[in-house]
């Protein structure tokens, strides 16, 4: 197996690209296919401030690192959830990057700043784990951005990601989310805009990304996260792409460049309000958030019997926050 | 397991149904899902005179077999395809259910007629085999509908069928093809109206339909269509079926309702022609099936070494023409 590029040895096989590539040439790849979606996209300026939000899985840290390497002035912020060990690791291993790295880490820790977590908040408000975290981080990625002055925020959502979230809003035809499922969100009424800058790179090439690189992250999944059905319309992609290299990557790129258009609406959010509570741009007095944080720091009354339905919320076919905003 | 209508004893499950059946209810079942496709969307109207396109496979049998049984004027046409055993074994399964059932089979052998088969035909042509299939049955179909003064022909195109075709047009997002996508197309320029009973079926319940009915069928798949792609965007969406009993029907189903109309595109073609040949409506002076048949019956001239490029047509990525015109 030698490098499609310099001829030596090879440690990765890209079939989509019908290539092999050494360390380097894959490091080069990695950063080239990051520089394209930029580009394509406009999604950065050179002088913009930009801020990663990290998760201290492989795709944030490998997406921080890349932007740092091309030369962006990129700050990381990691918002501690409360799930027991899996959030204490994650927040370590992007500690321990932006240590490395000499880059700056912000952090917001949920339990001692808001008073709950992620487990308890989720059922306090019922909603599932899922629906409550992405609600819970895009407020505070969006109130770090706008509070410390950062043009956009990137986040790491890589081809599989994007590629299953358009399966799942196709296999439901939710035309409404299929509108706004882009690679970039502008800044609209209040809110920073956002970018995903790994939507050419699939989460093996992230994965080898972070080896290359010596870079340390959680492998495990979170344990939320267990029985989403984004998990499963990975595995159905992947079938199809075992069998045809290159179609998921065409799946969500000709979806963008063919197709999207058709889906998309203008967005009446010129006459957004604000939180009553917190300032955020809403549409109703209240924010979903604060509504959460209410809820999740308010003593439950102990109901007996029949009459409290557990879990009701999540054995529905209602689709989670991920796929609505994604 | 009870039939979930009459407690008598069940032979099937629908899981998307959520409910089991004995054979008479299931036999309503089937019936009862092709009069409300029909009414749905408007497909057949009592008087009408009805072509069913047969192949000697469970599908055409079975919608054959119901519309029987809802009282319409249906006789059959099948296309000779010169498939070996396999157009024997389809044919003599066609003729054997229209002599015990009384019913009218009409019948073009292609060899006899035409001069060619479909293996040969498609070689000497270059197409694939499912292409010169396609073409030519589509080509006959018509024509036996004008020539017979039929007001529709009906297909036994089943659920699984029509969400593998839209699978594989999402896939690629070929927006041409997803806007002609749909369980009848109008009457248009000498071309007859074209319609899809079974969209509410899928392909098990046709089997059992066949089984419980006694009808008998050619079970093996056509020889030449193996390695067809629709085959692994089957298997990919029966993956997702199986967690989610009832995706199937709504990624089809939903798709009509909410996002079909996005695609549509307005058919410029009042101004067709007509083959200077066979008289079909056609937008050249000699229509593709014409073409086809001159290509398939020309004595092909030996040619040496490596100017013969060997399927090359085979193995490029363009769409058969069933995702074209589904």
């Amino acid at each position: 197996m030698k490098c499609t590029v310099c001829r030596g040895p090879a440690i990765i096989d890209i079939r989509r690209h019908n290539a092999y590539f050494c360390p380097e040439h894959f490091l080069r790849l990695c950063r080239d296919q990051v520089a394209k979606a930029i580009k394509d996209f406009s999604m950065l300026e050179p002088a913009d401030r930009v801020l990663v939000a990290v998760s201290g899985g492989k795709d944030s840290l490998a997406v921080w690192d890349i932007l740092l390497e091309l030369g962006y002035r990129a700050d990381g912020f990691i918002v501690g959830l409360g799930i027991g060990a899996y959030s204490s690791s994650s927040t370590q291993h992007a500690r321990a990057y932006a240590v490395r790295r000499g880059a700056n880490l912000l952090e917001v820790d949920l339990p001692t700043t808001y008073g709950y977590d992620i487990p308890e908040g989720a059922k306090a408000a019922r909603r599932t784990p899922c629906s409550a975290c992405g609600l819970t981080k895009r407020h505070l990625f969006d109130k770090a951005a706008v509070d410390g002055g950062y043009d956009v925020v990137v986040t790491g959502h890589n081809l599989d990601d994007e590629a299953a979230v358009l399966f799942g809003n196709v296999l439901h035809w939710h035309t409404d989310y299929l509108g706004r499922q882009a690679p970039v969100l502008p800044a609209r009424g209040g809110f920073p805009k956002k970018v995903k800058p790994l939507v050419r790179l699939g989460e093996r090439e992230m994965a080898a990304y972070c080896v290359v690189r010596g870079i340390e992250y959680i492998v495990e999944e979170c344990p939320m996260a267990e029985g989403n059905r984004h998990l499963h319309y990975k595995e159905a992609l992947n079938a199809v792409e075992a069998r045809s290299p290159g179609a998921k990557f065409d799946f969500y790129h000709r979806y963008l460049a063919n197709a999207a258009a058709a889906f998309r609406v203008a967005e009446a959010d010129d006459d957004l309000g604000s939180c009553e509570r917190c300032g955020a741009p809403c549409s109703n007095e209240i924010c979903a958030f604060c509504r959460l944080v209410e809820r999740a720091t308010t003593p439950q009354p102990v109901t007996l019997g029949p009459r409290r339905r557990r879990g009701a919320n999540t054995t529905t076919d209602r689709p989670t926050i991920e796929e609505r905003t994604p």
